[in-house]
Parts: structure tokens; C-alpha cells; sequence
């Protein structure tokens, strides 16, 4: 054995002993559970960092396969797939929740890296555990009351004013499994609702703003935030994100104040999202938490020094993380797929809408649109409010999918 | 046959007829010639923007390959890989100039779309008919004169004053096949020169400053350009970059006006890059043109509204340009391989160097380092022209390309 040898030897005895903390520098491989548009713009970031970068989903060619190494095409509840996906990268992330946390508690006792961990995971897929959990840390929440029968619901309802919320503990994410009670009506209808799985109740916010504050964390203990997005959804799916939201100074650093406190609280690694509701009398109370990068975070791709991606990137390779600076004053807008169109389809006044300045485009190449469906996003940067508003209302006036012809 | 389809027939015969103007909306294919880092980062645009990408290439898993939908692993010479990747595609373009422009010329007629198109390329290609080319229209070159023989070498040696330049007029790039001749034992040296292929002999220019100018312009005849940047070549390889350039107000006019009329004199569609010397009398000189987007132009990605790669994909896909207006001061800076390091490599102080803000790295995925082949590239964005300074130094300081241990 050379001297020179025998230095990589003890090196790699030292990378072992300390390989919680060394950073995984490219081209280290990163496995993503999940090939939509989250994870597609994850891996375009880390690709240009020069990564390696598997996708595993069971739709070939999907959105991030297209622009990875390799995709495993494989369901997310086969096991197999998944410590194959382990075994090829150096460190797994996902762009859901809805993963089976068993299969990942075990590829992490078997050693893999996971991050965030299969443990945040659990505490936030399932709503009801989720919302647990913060109290448990004093963080707000709007008032909630676990509900396991009809007879339940409807002794519960006299103690809620109308009206209130109905949410199914893993209801996914988009709004699914949530329904407003308006009245009493409301609720006779869901006289034949199964309880099989976890339904809770929970206070109507009476919201003026919905926000989200993405924060990043990487094991060095670093700490970043971004400024408050504000967030305009439209029959529960996010429509538009505008950045500064429009809210005080002091309510945005009391948002912020949460979203650290929550992340904190799992002890963990990666970006997540929170989302909060500001009520009028700037009371905030949190909605949801997502363990990664966010929809309501894109327009960080080209309004921040650092994406939300590329933060994420160096959080779970243990990178210090880039500066989440706001660059620019920013509206992103989210491209729904339309039912009407059946097959291929493109975007018809691109042409137009590329003419104005600022104006950055985003298509994930799905093959097909469904409807309501996230099939892009535009976003808009622009320092003058009054021309940033005038983009935004003429891209929404004026985008239209089409039919594609080849 | 339905209403409907009918509509669909006739809106057919007006695009067939329409067709040269007719906007190449994704997911329309994107075919490229060449997968090395300037495939790659366009590809990364196109995919960004939903374009389906093909990358044909000689070597496996290309730079470019990597992050394509699919790569066609074949060489440039070979006319059937061409008229694949043509036939698989909506429109291609190349990242490097010397392609067999023959067989260009062929697909051409057979009726394919290639930008910039193969009679520039064959202007282009050949640096000593680019300079009869750019002589033609008036536009400033460095005096040159074609030797045939070393006869003819010594000759006219004495109408040039010492030093000037031998160049090959297939000289491929990164200064390769340009020889600086100080004396007349230079010349004697050269007695064994093969003048198979056109040379050239270059008055050497006394240059206070190295720019050059990306102007793009698509088919509808729209113009556009950006700032001049400042390039410091070593070993006549591009080192840095740096945008505004330290060039006068009044220079920098001149220079976007030279640079413009050069992109008109070939009456094509793409990104341009021209660079140019300017002397201590801030007279100007063009150097080179490339019919593609140019290491000098990496910084457009962070710096700029619009990326070089964005609107090359813009310009012949012919969409409106983007804004090549310049957000934030810029400095890039090439990573270049290290002949100690054989096998896998990576960026030894990146953790140190990505603690920085405002700094973005780009490692090109290539399998071994070669000396002095370009590996990645560091961009650098601050308002501050001390902070930028300090920044670029710190970074050549530190960064150091190490071995990568699995």
C-alpha cells in the first residue's frame, strides 16, 4: 500500500465517523421520491449544480424523469423500488407526503439517508397528528375536535359556529377532503359519511390574507427564511402567490416568528412550507405544513438570490444555505389544466404574453391536461406595483390552453 | 368527416403556408447538435419552458444528454444520425461550429429548419471567410492576409510589424491553431508548417480590453442585445467574465452598433456572439463571431431578465425576446480541469465558497477532467463593486478541484 493510498484510507475512515455532517458535494447522486413539477424543478436545479439525480414514480416519463439521470418507474408503495432508489443515491427526498412512512422508517434504520425524516413525515401527512403536534409546541391553530361518528358530529356541531369545517385527517392535498357546513342541512347530509378513517372538526377562519413562509434548515443548524408570500386560492387550489404579501411589517415578522418555531419543532432538515391565515385583527393561525418546497414558493426561482429549490438541494446535502433575499417584487400564476381540451395541448397566446418584460414561463410536460390540474406556472417580476398588477391581470385575462397540433 | 375536424384541416393549410413565421410552442421538439455545457444549459432552459429536447452526440450521457429527452449517440459526421435527429424534431440548432455544413445544407433542402442556418455556419466556421465576410460589409477587423506557402510566410512577413498572428482558418476554438509570432526565429520555426488548410497571417492587437456582444434576433426581425462584457482570456481559454464591462458609455455604443450590424449582415435567426478588442484609442476590432450562445454569456442566466439560452430557444422557436436588460453587476468565472486529477472529481471548498451570497454554481455533470477542459462555472452577482471583487478573488483563491470519493 503507497503512502498515497493509505491516505484515502484514513480519510474515508474520517468521512464515516463524521458522515452525519459532511456535505454531499456534486456529483454526490440525489433519489426523489415523486416525479411531478416539484420534483422536476428540483432536479433542473440540481442538475445545473452538476448531481446525479434519480426520480422514482410510476408514470414514465413523467415530469422530473424527463430531466434526470434515470427513472425508476415503479408505484410508491413497492418497497423493492424504493431501496433500490436508497441503494443508487446518496440521500432521498420526496415532493408529497403521501409516501408509506413505514417503508421509509425502514430504509432509515437500514441506514439510508431520508430527509426531512420519515418521522416529520408522520407527524404531518395526517392532519390530525399534524395539528397535534403544534399545539403540543403552543403554536397557533384554529380550533379542532376529533370526531369519530355521526352521532358525534352532530353533538359536537352546537359547540362550533356555523360555519365550520369537516376535514379528513389524510385528505391529501389541493383541498381534497374538505367540506364547508354552513348550516344544519349541511350537516344532515353527511349523515352516511364513514368514519373508517381519521375526520376531525375545525373553526372557519374568517381569513384577510392567506400566507406562507418557506423556511430552510440544513444540518450545520442554519437557519433561512423567506419573506411572507401571499396566496389567493380559488376553489381550493393555489391560483395566485404575490410577494411582499400585503400585510404589516409586524404581522409579517410574527409570521415569520411561527414558521421558525413550527420548523424547529421537528428537529429536522429541508425546506418546508408553512401556510397561516391573517384574520382581520392580524391574528395569525397556521393552515397546513408541508415537509418541501412549496407551489407557493416558485416565484423564488427568479425573485430570490436562492431558490426554494436549490435551498432544499443544499439543506439535505448540508450546503450552507443560499441567501433568500427578495431580488424583485413578484406574482406567480399558476397554469390550470381546462377539461375541455382532451390530449395535447400547448399554451395559445404565448406569444403575446412573452412580449412583456419580466415575464418568466414554466410548463411541466405532462402529456395530458386534466382539469384543474397544475400544467405550469408564470411568473412575473417587476419592481412597480402598478405595471407588476397590469401584467398579472392581462396574462390571466389572456392565457389560454389550446389544443396542440404537431 | 366532422365540423370540427374540418376546422382542424383548414387551420393545417394555413400553418403549412405560415409556416416560416408560425411560433414553435412547447411541447414542440428542440433538436441540438452537440451535448456538451452550452447544450446542456440551453436544454435546461427548454425543458423549463415544456420544449422537448433531443441532443445528438457522440459520447454516452453527455452534458447536455443528461438533462434531454432523449440523446441520439451517434457522430456529427454521420448524415443518418443528422436526418434523425431532424426528423425527430420541430427545429435544430447546434452548440458548436464545426459541423459538416454539407450535410446541413442537405437536411436544409430536404426542407428541415436548422438556425442559425448552414450558409452563416459556412460563413462562420471558416475564420479566414468570416473575416472576408465582415470586410465585405465594412465592419472593423484586424488587418490579415492569406499565406499559401512559407515562401509567401516569409514575404509578406515584412509588411506586418512584430508581433503578429498565424492562424488556420479551421482553427476550432479556444484559441487553438493561433500561434503569436515576436521574431523572425519564430518564423524560421514555422518552416515546416503544412499549408494544407487555409492559414492566415493577423495583425496582433494591442488590446486595452477584450468584449464581446450576444445579440439575438428572431424571424418576425425583432433585435436585441445585451450590455458588452469584459472577457480575461488565459492561455487564450476565457477566465472571467464581467458585466458592464470597463469600457466607456460612448465605447459600449459603438460596440452594440458594430456587433448588430454584424448579426445583420447574415440575415439569420439565433443567439450571436461577437467579440471584439478595443485598443488604448478605444478603436474597435472584432475578433470572432459565433453563430450560438458563448461562454461570455453564462452570467445572462442570473445577471439578466432573459438568459442567452432563453432567447436562442426564443429566437428559433420565434417567440417575442426577452429582456436583456441587466438586474444586478456580474462576474463569471470558468472552473477549468486539473491534469492531477484523473477519474471522478468535484469542487473541494464549495461549502466555503456557496456561504458567499448571491453566488451560483454550474458543474456540467462530464464524466473525467481533462486539463484545462471547462468543468463548470461560478457566477457572481452584486451591485457592489467591492463586494463583487471580493467576492471573485476569494473564489479563485479557494477553489480547488479535488477527487470525489463515493
Amino acid at each position: 500500500m503507497t503512502g498515497q493510498d493509505f491516505s484515502k484510507v484514513q480519510l474515508n475512515i474520517l468521512r464515516i465517523g463524521d458522515s452525519m455532517k459532511r456535505i454531499l458535494l456534486p456529483p454526490s447522486k440525489i433519489g426523489i421520491i415523486g416525479g411531478g413539477q416539484l420534483g422536476r424543478m428540483f432536479a433542473l436545479e440540481a442538475k445545473r449544480m452538476g448531481y446525479i439525480v434519480y426520480v422514482l414514480d410510476p408514470k414514465e416519463n413523467s415530469p422530473a424523469g424527463q430531466v434526470s439521470d434515470e427513472q425508476i418507474v415503479s408505484g410508491f408503495d413497492d418497497f423493492g423500488a424504493l431501496l433500490e432508489l436508497a441503494r443508487k443515491t446518496d440521500v432521498i427526498t420526496y415532493e408529497f407526503e403521501h409516501i408509506n412512512a413505514e417503508h421509509l422508517t425502514k430504509l432509515k434504520n437500514m441506514g439510508y439517508k431520508i430527509y426531512p425524516s420519515p418521522e416529520t413525515l408522520i407527524k404531518i401527512q395526517n392532519k390530525y397528528i399534524q395539528k397535534k403536534h403544534l399545539i403540543k409546541f403552543n403554536l397557533p391553530v384554529p380550533r379542532f375536535e376529533r370526531i369519530e361518528s355521526y352521532y358525534d358530529l352532530v353533538s359536537k356541531a352546537d359547540d362550533f359556529k356555523f360555519p365550520f369545517m369537516i376535514k379528513f385527517a389524510k385528505g391529501g392535498y389541493d383541498g381534497k377532503g374538505n367540506i364547508k357546513i354552513e348550516n344544519h342541512e349541511d350537516i344532515l347530509n353527511l349523515k352516511n359519511l364513514k368514519f373508517e378513517e381519521e375526520i376531525f372538526m375545525e373553526e372557519f377562519v374568517d381569513f384577510r390574507n392567506e400566507i406562507s413562509i418557506i423556511v430552510c434548515k440544513n444540518e450545520q443548524g442554519e437557519f433561512k427564511n423567506y419573506r411572507a408570500f401571499e396566496n389567493v386560492h380559488e376553489d381550493n387550489i393555489l391560483r395566485i402567490t404575490k410577494c411582499p404579501a400585503r400585510i404589516g411589517e409586524e404581522v409579517e415578522k410574527k409570521a415569520v416568528s411561527i414558521a421558525n418555531k413550527v420548523v424547529e419543532s421537528f428537529c429536522d432538515f429541508g425546506v418546508f412550507c408553512v401556510e397561516m391565515f391573517v384574520d382581520k385583527y392580524d391574528e395569525i393561525l397556521i393552515n397546513e405544513i408541508a415537509p418541501r418546497p412549496h407551489n407557493s414558493g416558485h416565484l423564488t426561482i427568479e425573485a430570490c438570490f436562492t431558490s426554494q429549490f436549490e435551498n432544499h438541494l443544499r439543506s439535505i446535502t448540508n450546503l450552507p444555505l443560499g441567501s433568500t433575499e427578495l431580488i424583485k417584487n413578484a406574482i406567480m400564476i399558476n397554469i390550470l389544466g381546462d377539461k375541455k381540451i382532451d390530449g395535447k395541448y400547448t399554451i395559445e397566446n404565448l406569444g403575446e404574453i412573452l412580449k412583456m418584460d419580466g415575464v418568466f414561463f414554466h410548463f411541466y410536460g405532462k402529456s395530458f391536461v386534466d382539469k384543474k390540474k397544475k400544467v405550469g406556472h408564470i411568473t412575473i417580476i417587476d419592481d412597480d406595483e402598478t405595471r407588476l398588477e397590469a401584467k398579472k391581470n392581462y396574462i390571466i385575462n389572456n392565457l389560454k390552453i389550446g389544443e396542440f397540433y404537431e
